[in-house]
């Protein structure tokens, strides 16, 4: 694994805070790919859970450089760019899964998504780019 | 030039408004780069002001596909990608940059960034996904 680049303390509460995230993958034909999606702060770096299903999952598969856009909610200029290193384990248990929910007040019950062939893919942070 | 996939009516109102799109671009090294852009709905196509010297300017010349990301700011599940093709023309004399300018109820005085070196690019949609 790579040494994560230290996510700003000036912007680290847009990380820590549940609002959702602009992650940006690069597909087959050469698109970006952006999406709004949930994630967790561990310690240095950002995981999520997706499904196998999920284009941004096959686009991590074949091209794990991927870029997590921050903004704050109260002031779309405050913003937060992590370009990382994604690496892709299963969660069969669907622990991480629910450690994802609980952040955002929510459980397997409430939820309302697909439970079947969870991954946790995890964001190493390799360049973070503040503004505002 | 291509022909532009339509904009989905249920989310136009996302593009008409002076928000923020989150425009990601792909780097030399791989990487996603994602931005906070003004920018300018011109019938069926999107337009931005970009000087030469941004990184994002370097990697449409180099890599002309693009993800524009727009968000509702009162509902951030409510989003639409739009995937497209980039072409940069010069606005040698503003043109552009005034027009966008005045979307957000700015004009160059108002306008605190540089003026040097200023390019038109056009967004022609190749693809449009819609949430919420």
């Amino acid at each position: 694994m790579p040494t994560p680049t230290e996510i700003p303390a000036s912007h680290r509460d847009l990380v820590e805070s549940p609002g959702v995230v602009v992650l940006s993958t690069v597909g087959a034909d050469g698109y970006p790919q952006s999406t709004a999606n949930w994630y967790l702060l561990d310690g240095d770096v950002i995981v999520t859970s997706l499904t196998r299903s999920r284009q941004k999952f096959r686009n991590l598969v074949a091209h794990p450089k991927a870029t997590l856009f921050f903004f704050d909610p109260t002031n779309q200029y405050r913003t937060l760019e992590i370009r990382a290193d994604a690496a892709i384990e299963d969660d069969p248990d669907l622990t991480l899964l629910k450690r994802v929910l609980a952040h955002y007040g929510q459980d397997l019950e409430s939820f309302g998504g697909p439970l079947e062939d969870r991954v946790v893919v995890t964001f190493t942070p390799h360049r973070a780019v503040t503004f505002g």
